[in-house]
């Protein structure tokens, strides 16, 4: 029986006449309603507490399920709604709100076969945006130009190590060329930086864009002023930023990170940063979030400590709503 | 004597066969003597304390003329170097490193007769560059992270008032379509802001701009979420952002000032900051700089003071030293 609902649902032939139960929040619901296409079946929004773990067929983790808990440390709401995800035997698409769907939940459906999607495109130009911020800060010196405010103390960038350099002309790299490294390599070509790109497959990124593949990162490292992360946590990405790939970048380089902390080798930066071996880092992303109270990281100069929201934004919750109703309509076609 | 003097230099038939007597200073004689143009007459670079006053004819103010001196302050260094100045009888001609010509000592040396020329250009991306840094900085809370980082506090940018606010279609009022405010424009447009420009003239800026003339700013304020200020300080700029026009800005919208402290009502600037009435500002510019201790600027929330830095970067001497050596070409010709 359960085999034949799953089946019915992937091919889309809907022959059940009993509503499709969708879980998705109670504050989600009324937002989403108006959205929702017309399918052959009727629909139902539905929430934890319901009791109707059986005919759960799909989900829509919005950004107010998640709300603060991390990857690591999960909330009672959000557990809550985990929990009724797991109960559903039925459960067979799961849509979340997030680009990455790295956490362990997501990918604990996946192997219980579930479809995962995400919202590629939701957030994107919000997260180049932001990985923008972090890079121009750096270069412009808002960390020390704040820290002098907080005395009251005027003090202009003149003089060596603290007048900024010309951005125009500076190399930077970028690992990663989705939606967010391609927007992120468009902005910076704009500013006048040589932008160099890292991907998995090091097909050509475009006529003005060097492109290496991952495992050639070493032969564009020592020019590089910056090292901006911005690929999805996979295999081939963890650990991919080494503490041998970060002594390759010259003293005065900084490092973005709005991919995930487990890209990067985090205690070998930190203590690059430490020693001066490398001049700042943008991080929106821990080996631990949240970043503990006795972390290093936040009292390092020079680092701005970000609290994993590079990609909030408040249009995102209406772009990924309309994303899902979209997605809604193909997984009922079977052509998700 | 000094009226031929004068009129041969300005003629540019150089019939003196003593050498061009150019005042700058020493450190930049030796990096300015290979740029030289070779003219007519030879050039000898000298300095304050050479005992030369009534043979200068031309002088080359860089920035480390002015060090640490303001508009309103002037430093012992930079003062010798104005005594000097002041003390040649034969002075045409005075090129400045700054994009601005409104210190009083230059207004002085233009009413005495002497010609004063800016290095237009010379800082133009960089000063845009801050001018944004400053924008994506208030957009994404920067203040917030950091003041939340000094803490060892974890604060998701969450909640009412906490999220940031999209970026694409904000609409931002640049004043002043110089080099500075054209790039400025150049770059909100690419991050999908909406920009309209307030120029002295009025005349239209582009096909997608919306410009007004400055008389016309109370029209456009009212959407404005980024009210830009990147015009030169001029009797058209002076107190141009009244009281009165800072009251027509919605109360989540940001003021950007690289332009001059005196182009805003800096009390009701302050005032409408301190009383939640706009939602931050980047300030590099200020009534009076150093910006006194006990200004109520240095301790506002979502405000970031900069200490009129918005211009600094090492390439910079270069290229005032390549403006002023072609500038000098053109003037010993008498066509400048």
């Amino acid at each position: 029986m359960e085999e034949d609902r799953r089946a019915s649902g992937r091919s889309g032939t809907v022959s059940d006449t009993a509503p499709l139960h969708i879980l998705c929040s109670e504050r989600e619901a009324p937002l989403l309603a108006p959205l929702l296409p017309t399918l052959e079946r009727a629909i139902k929004l539905c929430h934890p507490g319901d009791e109707i773990a059986a005919h759960i067929e799909a989900a829509f983790i919005s950004r107010d399920v998640t709300g603060r808990s991390t990857k690591f440390e999960i909330m009672p709401d959000t557990e809550r709604f985990y929990t009724a995800l797991r109960a559903a035997p039925n459960l067979q698409w799961l849509h979340v709100h997030s680009a990455g769907i790295d956490r362990d939940f997501y990918q604990q459906q996946q192997q219980r076969g579930v479809r995962v999607t995400a919202s590629h495109g939701a957030s994107d130009a919000v997260v180049a945006q932001s990985a923008l911020t972090g890079l121009l800060a750096l270069a412009r010196k808002l960390p020390q130009i704040l820290q002098a405010q907080q005395q009251h103390s005027w003090e202009p960038l003149l003089g060596e190590g603290k007048t900024p350099r010309d951005l125009q002309g500076q190399h930077a790299v970028v690992v990663g060329w989705g939606g967010i490294g391609q927007r992120i390599g468009q902005l910076l070509q704009v500013l006048g930086l040589e932008v160099s790109v890292a991907r998995h497959s090091g097909e050509p990124a475009g006529p003005d864009l060097r492109t290496v593949r991952y495992d050639q990162l070493h032969e564009v490292l020592p020019t590089a002023s910056w090292l901006i992360l911005a690929c999805p946590l996979t295999d081939a990405t963890r650990g991919l930023i080494s503490a041998d790939l970060l002594t390759l970048l010259p003293a005065h380089a900084c490092v973005i990170n709005v991919a995930r902390g487990h890209v990067i080798d985090e205690p070998a930066l930190v203590h690059a940063l430490q020693d001066g071996r490398l001049g700042g880092a943008f991080l929106d992303v821990f080996y631990h979030e949240p970043l503990p109270a006795d972390s290093p990281i936040w009292g390092l100069k020079n680092v701005i400590a970000s609290p994993h929201s590079a990609g909030f934004s408040d249009g995102n919750a209406a772009r990924v709503r309309q994303i899902f109703a979209n997605k809604l309509q193909l997984w009922a076609q079977g052509s998700l």
